[in-house]
């Protein structure tokens, strides 16, 4: 699987699921997830075959329910926008009413630091969850 | 199917697909649709049962695959926020590196109103590419 640097540079892996690689944003204002199909050379939804799409939405889903289970927030924000990085990306992103962005999305708001501690042990934490609903 | 009043005011009825209302954004900036769930109180992805989930994503590749025949976008933004309106509605949103936005989400930047010609020629353009595939 290619990478973009910048996704990798932004981001820490979680898990590899059966469509998509599951990894944490490097941003600690948000509990924020991309979930990156693992197909080189796709940019759009509509590159991935229907089986594909079907199996990206249950992943939507099952990382949807770990963020709504772990941070239990206001709202989940889901979007892919790739103006910048082109290579496919999905954002998961548990929002609340007292965040530094809302109700706003969190594009260009606030960017905060993970302590190393932190975020190993955020990234532990949902791989725990993720191996949980995946088996 | 009820809706929000903020989306009923802000968009232009396209056609009922089999999940979701498919609707035009009132916003002539970008061409922008909006896929409104037609089942009441929901207001998150994983409110919805999987087989409507993955119609949902098959509603999203269609509109995605005309705005791309239709418009011939650089890029295709899709996103479900709900931030300020909880009703679940996603946006497809075809993006030009030459539009108002480039290279930043859509939310709270440009406003353009469509003279009334415009916008029903528009909805029937849609409507009609909709009726295409849809049958």
């Amino acid at each position: 699987m290619h990478l973009d640097h910048r996704l990798n540079q932004s981001s820490e892996f979680i898990a590899d699921l059966t469509v998509c690689q599951a990894r944490l944003s490097h941003n600690a204002a948000f509990p924020w997830l991309l979930l990156i199909p693992k197909i080189d050379n796709v940019t759009e939804i509509i590159h991935l075959s229907s089986p594909d799409q079907h199996l990206l939405m249950d992943e939507i889903a099952l990382i949807s329910k770990i963020l709504q289970d772990l941070f239990i927030p206001d709202k989940i924000n889901i979007a892919t926008l790739g103006n910048v990085v082109p290579q496919l990306h999905i954002h998961v992103i548990a929002r609340y009413q007292s965040d530094a962005a809302w109700p706003n999305p969190v594009w260009n708001t606030v960017n905060q630091e993970y302590s190393e501690t932190d975020l190993q042990a955020r990234v532990e934490l949902i791989r725990q969850h993720i191996q949980f609903y995946f088996q």
